[in-house]
This record gives structure tokens, C-alpha cells and sequence, in this order.
């Protein structure tokens, strides 16, 4: 596995690549990389001839007072496990690689970014939309992989690659869980043992909406209501955010009706330490 | 030459450009060639194996009650005009091909767009670097080549290149201008006999600017004061604004000094046609 901390040498390993008639898959994380993300670097492999993995931590999708400082930053530990998965190239740019002074160009998706993630967290997906144009710039990959695990992200920039033209074919993964359901996220390490022990109930409360929909129930808010009564039957939770939605406007349904994409999400402090997690399908 | 109108199909002729190992060299337009527009074409021709010119009146630039609809649109004689400059690839895609319904994506440099054709056309430079984004994800140039005659322009474009990493080399090329001065553009064709025999009071307003500041003057204001009593001497101008700015944050000057780049621009009305013009050097 190749290492490039340059933007511009990068550029040119995309380049020689691409020359070569190679296709390239491209893996933007923030590190701190866990099964997840080794599953889309594994999925990457089948669709591209040179992998790309790229750690960045992001300040701009950072808001005031979130854990951009405390975020875990392990590139000794991260390395091998990109190289394990099958990664060819990790891109880990420095910051001011990627934001040198006077930066002042960003992307804003708009609409579907001031709702649930975009609402508790003002400015994120301008920072996210940003950050991943940028990336593609310098990666010039084929295909972009995602993890479903950030729906409203996979939203945000399945439009942004659509709306500013970009040639790049999206594949989203299923999110990958752990043994009792919870999500797999970089932040899971700030979790207490007390709160680990009670963070599955966002996929159960994810699970158990889905299962009253294809059970008949099409009362959006009593689905609502049964995500949130049971949530707060968990002590140490404290509920952000409930949404069953359109899972393309993000906009908040009345009514599950056929053939209409839903998107159900939530969002769950347990202390300091906020948790996302979210299922799609259609009826 | 080959008339492209599909963004697809011009995607894969720049792949296939590219995959022979030719450079591209792109000209951007919004059409109703004239000489400024076919210098940079032949300009192009030096720069890129293949030469790409598009022509797109881009609806998000305009603001309401400007020229949009009256904005001058004639293919059939801008064709044979740009083939004849050297242009390989004429790029004409429709509004739905760029601006599909859903359309939601914006790119904002902020700072340097909310000053000078920023503070008078709210939101038109975000639709300029919104599509030139676009335009560079669907040609997929090595160089890209403007006119100094849109000296802000120019500032906003090299900001969202370099901020966006887009791998794309920004050429400027200078302000071609008719014998007695007048700048050429798609809006001269707007002016009356009356108006265009007083136009040429922005070019002479610029020099006498330039002389005056190379001649010792360095109070900025004296200068912009000097500019408007030249224009106001014309019956049928109508000042919109006077700059001596700072060439690169475009902040006005308080004063003029050596190794300082000074862009100086201005902006003036005949009856409804706004026309605008500027210089740029460092003493």
C-alpha cells in the first residue's frame, strides 16, 4: 500500500491510474477505522482496480463545542488495517494541505441539509458536501462508496454528485453492526460501559418501527411515539432527534403509504457522546 | 468540429481525449461570440490538443429583471465562428441538461463576491462558479481560459479552483477591445448609436486612472473622484460603482504602493444596459 499526504501527488497517481485504464474506488474516512469502513474498502475491491482510502478529519463538518479535538486520530493502527482490507492508495492529507489559508469556496446542498442531522448540527454538510468535492477532485475516482450508516449524508451527496455533474458512480453499503445491533461508528469508544450496555436500542427502536410498518401500521407519529417511549425506557438516553421520513426529501411523513422510500433515523445522546442510526426501504 | 449537447457524451469525449493522452483546453461562454471570445479560443488552441468552447446562457447567474430573456442567442452563427477560431468540441448543452428539476447544489466563495458586481447582482457569482464547477466535472479540462474583461470574475473562479482542488490550470487572457477602446461584449450590441459613441469613457476613465497613479498619484480616492467626474461628463452614463481595490482580496484601497496588485473597475449604466470594464497591475 502506497501512502500520499500531497494533494497534487495524488492528483497524479489518480492520473497515471487512469491512464493505465484503471478504475479507481474511493473510500473518503475520517479514520479511527473500524468494521465499517474495512467493509467498504473489502466492497471497493470489487469495483475498482486501484482502492482508494482516504483519512481526513474535517474541521469544516465540525460544529462549536463538537468533538473535532477529541475525535480518535490513530494512523499507526489505521494503516495496516486499510492495507489488510485490500486498499492500494492512503490519501491522509494534512489540514493545511486541505484548507491552506484563505479558503472561502464551500458547497451547500440545499433543502435536505437543515433537517435532522443538518438541524442539530448547523454548517455540518456544507463542511461534508465541501470536504468530499474537494476529495473527488484530487482522488478522481470512478466510483465513491458510502456506508449507510450516515443516511441523510448518502442523501446530501448522492444530490451534490448529481447537481454539480460529477462523473462518479455512487455505491452505498449496508451499515455493518455489532453482535447485539449497535451501528458501527468511530465514536462507539466514547461510550461508558454503562452506556454501551444501553446504546442498542436505537436499532431495536429501528427494528421494531420497521416491523409495525410492515405489520399495517401507516400512522407515521405512532411510529414516532413508539421509537421515543422506547428509547425512554433507557435511563442514560436522551433523544435528539425521531424521524420517519421521505427517503429522498428527508421530509417528514404523515403517512407510510406503497411505494413511497421511507427513511427512518434517529438520533441519541448518551452523556456527551451522540449516536445516528438509521434504516431505508420502501412498502 | 463536433457539436456535443449531451453532458454524458461530452464526459466521454473527454475521457476519450484524455485516454489518448491529449490535453484539453476549455473556454467557457454564454455564446453571442465576438472578439474577445475568439481570442480566447485561439488562445486555447495553443494550450490544449483539443479545444473545448461552451456555450450556455446559465439562468442562475442572472438576477431578476436582468437580461436573461433578451440575452443574445444565435448557434447558427456562433459555429462556424468558434470552428474557424480552432474550436474542436462545441459544447452546447440545453437548461434541462444542466439544471434538472431538484436541482439543489450551490458553490459559494464567499468574501470576495459580496463586494463590487457582487454587491449589485446578489447571487450571481454564485451561479457563475456553480456552473463553471459543473462545466469542469463534464469537460473535464487541463486548462481553463477566461477574459481579463470580467476582472472579478476572474478573482471568484481562481478562488473556487484552487479552494475546490480542481486539477485545472486557470490562463487569462486580456481584455480585447474595439479601436476606440470599448471593451468587447455580448451587451454592446444593447446600446443605442448615442450610448455606444459615450461607451468608450470607461476605457479612457481606466487609463487616465492608470496614468495618473503611475505618475505619482497614491491616494485611491483622488482617483475614483478623477474617474467619476470623467464619466459624469457623459450625459447618457449613469455610475453604478468606481473601484481601485486590492487586485486579489478586492478590498478597496485607501491608498496605492508599490507590490500591492490593483484592480481597478467600475461599473456604469446606459440606459438599460450596464456595462463594466477594468484594469489590472502592480507598480
Amino acid at each position: 500500500m502506497n501512502v500520499i499526504t500531497d494533494p497534487s501527488a495524488m492528483q497524479r497517481a489518480a492520473d497515471g491510474a487512469r491512464a493505465e485504464g484503471k478504475t479507481i474506488a474511493f473510500v473518503p474516512t475520517m479514520g479511527a477505522l473500524h468494521d465499517g469502513h474495512l467493509t467498504l474498502i473489502r466492497e471497493a475491491v470489487g469495483y475498482g482496480d486501484t482502492v482508494v482510502t482516504s483519512i481526513f478529519v474535517n474541521p469544516t463538518q465540525f460544529g462549536q463545542g463538537e468533538d473535532f479535538d477529541r475525535y480518535p486520530r490513530d494512523l499507526d493502527r489505521d494503516a495496516p488495517l486499510a492495507a489488510d482490507a485490500g486498499c492500494d492508495i492512503l490519501f491522509v492529507p494534512s489540514q493545511s494541505a486541505m484548507y491552506p489559508g484563505g479558503h472561502a469556496t464551500f458547497v451547500n446542498v440545499e433543502g435536505i441539509t437543515e433537517v435532522l442531522e443538518g438541524k442539530s448540527r448547523p454548517g455540518h454538510f456544507r463542511g461534508v458536501a465541501t470536504i468530499v468535492a474537494k476529495l473527488c477532485n484530487i482522488v478522481k475516482p470512478h466510483v465513491l462508496l458510502l456506508g449507510q450508516k450516515d443516511g441523510q449524508q448518502v442523501a446530501v451527496l448522492r444530490r451534490m454528485l448529481r447537481d454539480l455533474q460529477f462523473d462518479v458512480r455512487l455505491v452505498v453499503v449496508p451499515t455493518v453492526r455489532e453482535d447485539d445491533g449497535l451501528a458501527m461508528s468511530s465514536r462507539n469508544v466514547y461510550l461508558t460501559p454503562e452506556e454501551r450496555a444501553q446504546a442498542p436500542v436505537l436499532c431495536a427502536a429501528l427494528r421494531m418501527a420497521e416491523e409495525r410498518i410492515r405489520g399495517g401500521e401507516s400512522n407515521a407519529g405512532v411510529v414516532r411515539e413508539a421509537m421515543r417511549g422506547m428509547i425512554t425506557s433507557k435511563p442514560l438516553a436522551s433523544i435528539d432527534y425521531v424521524s420517519v421520513a421521505h427517503g429522498e426529501s428527508l421530509e417528514e411523513l404523515v403517512r407510510i403509504a406503497p411505494g413511497i422510500p421511507v427513511m427512518i433515523s434517529l438520533a441519541v445522546r448518551f452523556g456527551t457522546t451522540r449516536l445516528i442510526d438509521n434504516t431505508t426501504f420502501t412498502l
